[in-house]
């Protein structure tokens, strides 16, 4: 089964193709670079065409001359990921949903959307049509796109209120078409959304998206200190659980980070300070001020709905918070990495203090309030001093023993990122819509190789060799 | 210090005083009868005359008159309260709110109304400026005021999601009159706002509420029904955890309440169905029916917003919920009363399983689902077949030994309605806001007698003698 390019290249010649190297080694990348192992594995990757459908019929037509070619499809949006879950390891054709960007209808509490429509934009529209937005977003939200942040995301800004994506009811319905000879168009809800929601394209093209809404409020960003990070991380679970507060998004943040990674909050604080960083809802300001008045130890820094001498403002405060917080890091440290860590309910605060007495300052803690099964519990971001693989492997294990989960964001495979299990659903889907494989080649490794043990890093055989 | 009665009418004559009998009675009940401990001491309560204030300045006449005379004012919404909360255990003024209804302003987030407004004719307003409704509201929505619902209520329908009235943010600002020579106006936000928030009345006169506004949708009313009752309230806390299925509310009925009170329900299940009533987001009814779709042991009775072949439709979904449940069974079975509970996070199955195996059928089991600090708990509100008040007294403190907390039905005092203590801040703002103690007299046990033990129920020395 030999890809035959130049074949695909000239009946897709009608569509909107790119050729450019340049822009195609540019459109063949996405934040991979955030990760050591990832620079190595796949820095190299890239793909051989770019083709920017407009419309569905555009997406089914790339698909059929791909089919009958034999070649690797590997679908992007903004490409803000961070796995290189947007990188066409087998190179072939970049698909680039950018162009289907439409916001089709919004209903109270609903919007359907086409996958390329940016996160903002999709906001704006439906914040102006009714005072609604999106449950959840990216911190990458300026320019990911809707499509991106379901196939390749689990959650984010608002999760410290809804869950995560894959939670009941955080995604209502997805349209889908599949990599056959013939391709189909098939809609998912309920049970089978498991199937494509968060599968990196591997087995299925989404053309369009049905997604909860909650209402759009001028959200008041704050920033709270702390002279211990247990009292930071304390407060931050604490508000989360005060029902009647509405809160967006909580970040907690270990000193020195606030110090040394926020440039614009520096002169504001000292290395010593931990940091809260909140959205809060103007309605309930009353109630976190209230809130804030009862704990002696947090101290407000910051609130975006009053006058202060700042001289540069800190930007939205949601820009702090999830995988920005190791943009920032990594602005000012190269050397910084990160690790995806789940803390469950309900002895998180155990756990972070165990992990942060072996490993403070050369890792520092993240925290993202979350909730899961209506509990409030805490996403570790945490950020690593890296020095070798060996040691950051140390680390991992290290988590792992003490029953902190680790979603491996060195890795480029689907089951590596999550729970290092093969997702059934995912895989027989596969089966069904991509017989042939070439949906976003070497991502799924239960198609691969499903004998794998996950005792090493997956390197998939057929990855591009380094030029 | 006598109140003199005369001089006050005589005072108040150019406003809407009612002084006829038969009216002056109804207005001096509340829903009082269905505790029949209350029933007992109550019944003969009436007050002196009433006056229907129409805006604040009229309300600061009318206490600046009855504090002249030292006469007595008892201040009432709808009535549709459960404690004898409204009713002049000291004759005197019915100061009835109804006709301050006017609805202020409506903002994203919240709405400024007076309290006289009826809670439907708020929601109706909100919905209508910008589809949005209060957080919470009573199951008597549809005559109760939004100043009694505050000044006698802890929470209801949107308490699954929302947690009580006393939880910070769920009322944003009350404006209140003082009742002293010369009446002030004061305006309570945040840690003031326990003053005089279930307070009924006793320590000053709410003008003005805002309260925080939640989205208005087209909930899904829904019957779900399981062989088992533990089954049941497995489901309804279960689904209140799910992060991303947002529901109004959440009751669990045991057998054979369905069957034997709730009439429009009984031909469609027999005397061993359990039932769960539930209002559910259309936007979130395909998560709701994938959850349903897991649990093989609940069934479906009905949905609204489908076809179906009931003759004649159950009516509002709340209405069977909270202490309408009650109010059901009464009109079936008059020796029904009930208990308020509190199941508490995270042990509730059991204590409500033990209490299930020592008193069904005798006491049946009503639960709502409440948040508690960010959990999901249960509150009970178990209907007792009646037969003597040892018996009663013996049930409650069966439910104290095991730790389920008892907010006592059948008091007309607020301390022995909720946690059996003195609420300092209450009492301090009565001392400075209703000097001579005029304001709903025989309510506040640390007025009369700082001293009670709670060993007994409390008895007002100066309530009226029955005629």
């Amino acid at each position: 089964m030999t890809a035959d390019i130049a074949a695909a290249k000239a009946a897709l010649a009608y569509l909107d193709l790119d050729e450019n190297p340049i822009s195609i080694r540019a459109k063949s990348r996405d934040f991979f670079w955030y990760s050591p192992a990832l620079k190595d594995a796949l820095d190299h990757v890239v793909g051989d065409f770019v083709v920017t459908p407009r419309n569905e019929a555009e997406v089914i037509e790339i698909l059929r001359v791909c089919y009958a070619h034999n070649v690797p499809v590997t679908t992007r949006g903004a490409g803000t990921g961070n796995y290189g879950q947007a990188m066409p390891l087998s190179g072939g054709c970049i698909l680039h949903m950018k162009a289907m960007d439409n916001v089709k209808e919004i209903h109270p509490g609903r919007v359907i959307a086409e996958p390329g429509c940016i996160l903002k934009d999709l906001d704006a529209a439906t914040k102006a049509h009714s005072g609604q937005e999106l449950r959840m977003m990216s911190s990458t939200y300026a320019t990911a796109t809707i499509g991106g942040f379901i196939a390749g995301g689990s959650g984010g800004i608002g999760s410290c209120k809804w869950g995560a994506l894959r939670d009941l009811g955080n995604i209502i319905r997805l349209r889908v078409v599949t990599m056959e000879e013939e391709p189909r168009i098939l809609e998912f809800t309920g049970e089978e959304l498991a199937r494509v929601s968060h599968a990196y394209g591997t087995n299925g093209i989404i053309t369009e998206i049905e997604m909860p809404l909650a209402p759009a409020y001028d959200w008041t960003d704050l920033f709270v200190t702390f002279d211990t990070f247990p009292a930071a991380a304390q407060f931050a679970a604490d508000l989360a659980e005060q029902d009647g507060i509405l809160i967006k998004v909580a970040s907690v943040f270990e000193a020195p980070v606030a110090h040394d990674y926020f440039l614009r909050v520096k002169p504001h604080v000292t290395p010593e300070t931990h940091l809260v960083a909140l959205a809060v809802a103007p309605h309930s300001m009353d109630g976190f001020l209230t809130f804030l008045g009862r704990r002696p130890e947090a101290s407000l820094l910051y609130r975006s709905d009053q006058e202060n001498d700042w001289k540069r403002g800190p930007g939205p405060i949601f820009e702090y918070g999830w995988n920005h917080t190791t943009l920032r890091a990594l602005k000012v440290d190269p050397s910084i990495t990160y690790l995806q860590v789940r803390y469950g309910f309900p002895d998180y605060m155990e756990k972070i203090e165990t992990i942060r007495k072996e490993f403070s300052p050369e890792i520092l803690q993240h925290l993202e309030v979350m909730r899961e099964s209506g509990k409030v519990i805490f996403a570790g971001l945490t950020m690593v001093k890296f020095t070798t693989q060996e040691r950051l492997d140390e680390i991992i294990r290290r988590h792992e023993e003490i029953g902190a989960l680790i979603f491996n964001p060195h890795r480029y495979t689907l089951e590596e990122g999550g729970r290092q299990t093969v997702d059934d659903r995912q895989l027989r889907f596969k089966q069904e819509a991509d017989p042939k494989g070439l949906l976003n080649p070497g991502k799924m490794i239960s198609w691969d190789d499903p004998d794998w043990t996950f005792d090493g890093m997956y390197s998939y055989p057929k990855i591009q060799s380094p030029a």
